[in-house]
């Protein structure tokens, strides 16, 4: 159990290392942050910065003489970096969990071995793979990168056998083939084991995609109370098999049945996740300050919401110009990421809603 | 109005400016933290520094040039300071605000000067002086030194005649005897008034004393709906007139007579105030933020309260020690401010526990 006063090292300096630097310093905890971007946002908060590569030896080995334990924003951590960073301090979530979710099919493979069910999967080198796979799970079918993959980058949806003539562009990394689900949600479960394995969960989130990026998240998620209790229960069982340390979250869907409601687990973020963003200003401990204590090994805190409903909608590209519309609404909570240029589809900021009743 | 990525310049480097800093991150405002003392807790979440001392004009001008408006954590600011700066930068709130409250005696006579009732009080320049105040007031009374008091320092209480022996060591520097309030409560409003004029009040705070320093706040106070909005108005009265531009707390006694309760104004805060720690998990916008959003110019936030009640609880010396306990308590909401060193008297943090109801 770390004290006030020792430091927190994060990998990455992104929107997510900057709100896991402000709900440290909450708790008196210092933040560390190695990025190799200058520029980025979690250096405007931290207590101690390094500017330098993943690969760069000397700068990680005094980062981790300078921290106390060693956490990350994104789970694409080189597994060089984190067996480094691991033989010199804690680093939480361990590196194992990194390992499980960079690569879509080690993660589904694991996903499965727990007995939870996941979309049909091939795994697919090359073009005539490809064939076979769609041989075998028919088309529609979406064909993604194994690794390196997010808000859509890195994936493409093959509808008809005429779109495999453009599946080359993706097929030089090695692929999977995922078969496509009609589902009738997404949701999540963002949720905290505790160094100790004490396990927590915020109320399932209901996530919508525009562009395949997360635009909107309802907490709690319209879904039956026991479709919200299989989904932590899932997202438990993925945690403690990984012995995971931090925020986790877990994508799913849900499709709608005859007998009714049933979920296939879609991806693990081996972090704080987009989908609980809601929580700085809609739960009594915000996924940040949750993730921060576990890394600390210190308890977790309450999950209990805000309200009786709380929303999230990401502010994607030039949505974040709305800024003064958004601080004028009533009730409404901004939050902007700092980031000096906007780009298409760039995540800006997000504004949460906690209504009341 | 600035925008986003805006540099807010702060004045101090303690706890309310580290929680100043940590509320402009959300909005993506830039702090830049100025201070003597190299060790202070703010500087471990700003995007800049300067470590010198509040006379170095070069460091104040090269300041200035580097941010938007400036604002400052407590009110003892020397009056040089915030001129020079004032020539250079906006400086929010106003000059003439920090004139006002940095002396008890101005104070005083410009709260009166509105009509509004405070203590009686007497100018004392000395040891004569204080005997014929005493004559006028009677005992108990409370000898105070005009400038630089707080937490009880620069304070006596004077019972009996015989008291007036020891007085000597506060005479050095002008003071004011206050005769003594026999009061039912101590209250607080914690309220903005925007750069438009816009003003905004969260729930009067109820507030406890132990040695001086405030150990205790419940929100909302338990008085009467009248005297809450009297309390309110009486502020309103007094950010008007001083054109007041941020957050300001307004300490009050709540006096119970047959008639009803009374209000007189004990002191005047121009900055987030300890009492409106609660609003940091107990309020749509926290005093932080509310404070950073008038200082930038952009509009207020909501004060709506979550839960029936909220308390805050401050962590003075020795009390942080019980961190651990806190950690594990469902629904506390621990904040420690990372100071170095533990001492009598020092906050160190607070815990607020919102009341769901």
């Amino acid at each position: 159990m770390l004290k006030p006063g020792a430091t927190i090292g994060i990998l990455g300096g992104g929107q997510l290392a900057r709100m896991l630097a402000c709900a440290g310093a909450r708790l008196g905890l210092r933040s560390h942050v190695f990025s190799p971007l200058a520029d980025d946002p979690a250096f405007e908060v931290c207590a101690a910065r390094t500017v330098a590569d993943y690969t760069d030896e000397a700068a990680l080995a005094a980062f981790a003489a300078a921290v106390d334990v060693v956490t990350y924003e994104f789970e694409n951590v080189p597994a060089a970096t984190a067996a480094f960073l691991d033989a010199h301090a804690p680093v939480r979530p361990n590196p194992r969990a990194l390992a499980l979710t960079q690569d879509r099919l080690v993660e589904k493979e694991f996903v499965r071995g727990l007995g939870i069910e996941t979309a049909p999967f091939v795994d697919v080198a090359d073009a005539a793979g490809l064939e076979r796979a769609v041989a075998a799970l028919g088309l529609p079918a979406i064909l993604k990168t194994r690794r390196f993959g997010y808000d859509g980058k890195g994936q493409m949806t093959l509808r008809e056998p005429a779109d495999l003539a453009a599946a080359d562009a993706l097929l030089g990394a090695p692929c999977i083939l995922e078969g496509f689900v009609p589902f009738a949600k997404e949701v999540s479960v963002v949720a905290a084991r505790g160094a100790d394995g004490e396990f927590r969960a915020y109320d399932l989130c209901e996530n919508v995609h525009e562009n395949h990026i997360l635009a909107l998240t309802v907490a709690p998620a319209r879904v039956s109370l026991s479709t919200a209790d299989e989904a932590v229960a899932i997202t438990r069982r993925i945690a403690e098999a990984a012995d995971y340390v931090g925020v986790i979250a877990v994508e799913m869907f849900v499709v709608a049945e005859a007998e009714g409601e049933r979920l296939i687990v879609n991806e693990i973020a081996p972090r704080v996740h987009n989908s609980g963003h809601w929580t700085l200003d809609g739960a009594a401990t915000s996924q940040f300050e949750q993730h921060m204590r576990a890394a600390a090994g210190l308890p977790l805190g309450s999950t209990r919401r805000h309200g009786a409903r709380v929303e999230m909608r990401n502010l994607i590209g030039d949505q974040a110009d709305r800024w003064r519309e958004i601080l004028a609404e009533e009730g409404a909570c901004l939050h902007l990421y700092g980031k000096k240029e906007t780009r298409p589809g760039r995540k800006m900021g997000h504004v949460t809603r906690v209504i009341p009743s």
